[in-house]
């Protein structure tokens, strides 16, 4: 791959967020280029081995719930091969058992390929024993399984792909029409961690654009509503801290990112769709020096967040209306509102945003959203022990 | 890259055409993978080292017309390093310098990319040079420039792909809104070519589907009419020699191509829309066995002809209505209908159809279209000297 260095970076506490970077290459050569060999160059060429190291130890997620099959297959053909990916279903088991088609279409597509996998319902009494075991119960609900929800499956994925001993977790949606840009988004994420000075690491990508089908004829649409909202109040969040206005947060609900294994074991998470915001939030209030942060090896050593735009458009299954745009707006906003740290001017403005879309009431407060603590709290070699490998793929931990 | 070994093929005189190979992995790892140490797989794995040592020799020809400049970026961008671009232009060059735009634009990415490329416009002198000076004088017109048409800047692209001491030369449309799609498309190019125990090989896509817009919903058409027809009575053609019914062609159209350099200099082409249809004919009417063959060399060695499906579906920029497709019907079925060794049967069928599609008349034959020689019979090293390669990108033959 060759892209771009980030010539422009924020820093806040020990986190340094870097600028939007601009893909030239997807495939950007064997082996070293000698063109590179120059001290003062500004595009840099990551070459195939540095890339497959990352891969090796990258697991990459895929969360589905009653995605069309062929989808996920196209979505399993765009993985490069040297990934794990970890298919975390919250699909359906009646009237139709859905699992079950996944688990036999997976199967028989791995089987072909020769491509190593694991897959786990979220609701399965054994992904819930896993976290039982490891003595992480904020995760389940009261029957004792994991609770649904996206971000929740998101973590069962990192608790899975921890005790398998990958180094690295990157999350790809299971409805994408374009193995090729799933591949990208790969690319992406194995270029981007690479580039890290830092063992916590962060990748998020912003969509080169999304088509829109508008009067019969595709409008590639660069910004939605719910991205240009939650991009506006994280940047003013920021440049409270700094001092100086700023556009440099792109990503504030990437869906597809990925990070190194301890950071994403250091973070905390907050359910549902506002996942992805959460992140920045947890970024912040731990490692931006305004509290005290839990691990001071991490505020010694530093974060690194890496924003980079992809060159394919995003061509999803497009199912969700505008009850979905509010609630993601809701959720996004909302986890900022209630962060320890939220300067009092973007909780003002916030509100005001909330109530101006009608999401509040005048005198509410914001929805006040379930947390998880840090999953370095499992206690995974516990939790390994709940789990028969055999009967979730074909990968076996060494 | 991971795909099928075809189990099936059809034999006509020295050609193998091979039915349509199903994709597994678009990266399929980066060295030999022990799994397929067995000699009973019917999965091959073609490791990266293997796909590089051909993309090194592989020219992609990017035919452009007016198509816009963000795309034209994005196709460089999916194009595998190692690949040398040629771009050649017919676009305008007044009221606005299309060309002008397009070359500034390529220099500028392919400088930041450290990528090497061609560029010539299809009319310029220097192009008609080449092949006045080569002694190729079938391309010109009374001009004396290279003739409009998408087959004719196609032979230009041979041409100098050729001159530059390339090995192979493959066939990108412009107008892709997936980069991502571009490098699956290069990749089944070399992995498609990688597969020939001949110097004379062709790879030919089947596009995975082709999205339209219905009821402003995406449809995910497979087979556009114009495509069904060509495959129906090529394949109707073939038969007719086998003595078998078969469905193995299934690429009549296939804009996205490639050949092995012997062979794109052997093939005869005809103009316009019909150059891919004619690539079918060429090959049954040169190395068919039922005329006597202009290359026994070729005759003996056998030519093969790999048929790929894509992953990724084909989202390019739709201009063309109606009168296109009708005129692709007719360019396409004329050209079968107008080879020396289209049987009988094949004949009455193709004007029964043609008629039917109110394309020709009663008592009308299907048009007669230009038809352009082997490119092996222009004098190579004389056009060579026609051309100042600084003028026409960053890439100098050795």
């Amino acid at each position: 791959m060759r892209l771009e260095i980030p010539t422009n970076a924020e820093r806040f506490g020990a986190n340094t967020f870097y600028q939007v970077q601009k893909i030239y290459e997807l495939e950007g050569g064997y082996g070293i280029d000698t063109e590179f060999d120059s001290p003062f160059h500004v595009i840099q060429q990551i070459p195939y081995d540095r890339l497959h190291e990352i891969e090796k130890d990258l697991a990459i997620i895929i969360p589905v719930k009653n995605e069309r099959l062929r989808l996920l297959e196209g979505v399993l053909c765009g993985i490069p091969h040297a990934c794990l990916p970890i298919v975390l279903s919250n699909s359906q088991n009646e009237p139709t058992d859905r699992f079950r088609m996944e688990c036999s279409m997976v199967d028989t597509f791995c089987r072909h390929a020769k491509k190593k996998y694991l897959i786990a319902h979220q609701r399965s009494p054994e992904v819930a024993r896993l976290f039982s075991d490891g003595g992480y119960l904020h995760l389940l609900d009261e029957d004792g399984l994991v609770r649904h929800g996206k971000a929740e499956g998101m973590l069962a994925g990192i608790a899975l792909a921890n005790l398998v001993g990958k180094k690295y977790v990157g999350f790809i949606d299971a409805d994408n029409y374009f193995p090729g840009a799933v591949f990208e988004y790969v690319r992406i994420f194995s270029a981007g961690l690479s580039q890290s000075k830092s063992p916590y690491s962060m990748v998020r990508i912003q969509w080169h654009s999304k088509p829109k089908i508008v009067d019969a004829e595709l409008f590639f649409a660069k910004w939605g509503r719910v991205t240009r909202i939650t991009n506006q109040y994280l940047n003013l969040f920021l440049s409270q801290y700094t001092g100086y206005e700023t556009e440099i947060l792109r990503t504030g609900n990437a869906g597809e990112h990925a990070l190194s294994m301890p950071l994403a074991l250091a973070l905390d998470y907050s359910t549902g769709f506002s996942v992805e915001t959460h992140q920045f939030v947890s970024l912040m209030e731990k490692f931006g020096g305004v509290l005290p942060s839990p691990f001071p090896e991490i505020m010694k050593t530093g974060v690194e967040i890496f924003q980079i735009e992809s060159r394919n458009p995003h061509l999803h299954e497009a199912t969700k209306g505008q009850d979905h745009i509010r609630e993601m707006i809701e959720y996004s906003l909302s986890v900022l509102w209630h962060s320890r740290i939220c300067p009092a001017l973007v909780q003002k403005d916030i509100a005001r945003e909330l109530r101006r879309l009608k999401i509040v009431r005048k005198n509410e407060s914001p929805l006040q959203l379930r947390r998880y603590p840090e999953l370095s709290t499992l206690n995974f070699s516990a939790a390994a022990a709940a789990l028969d490998w055999s009967r979730h793929g074909n990968y076996t931990p060494a």
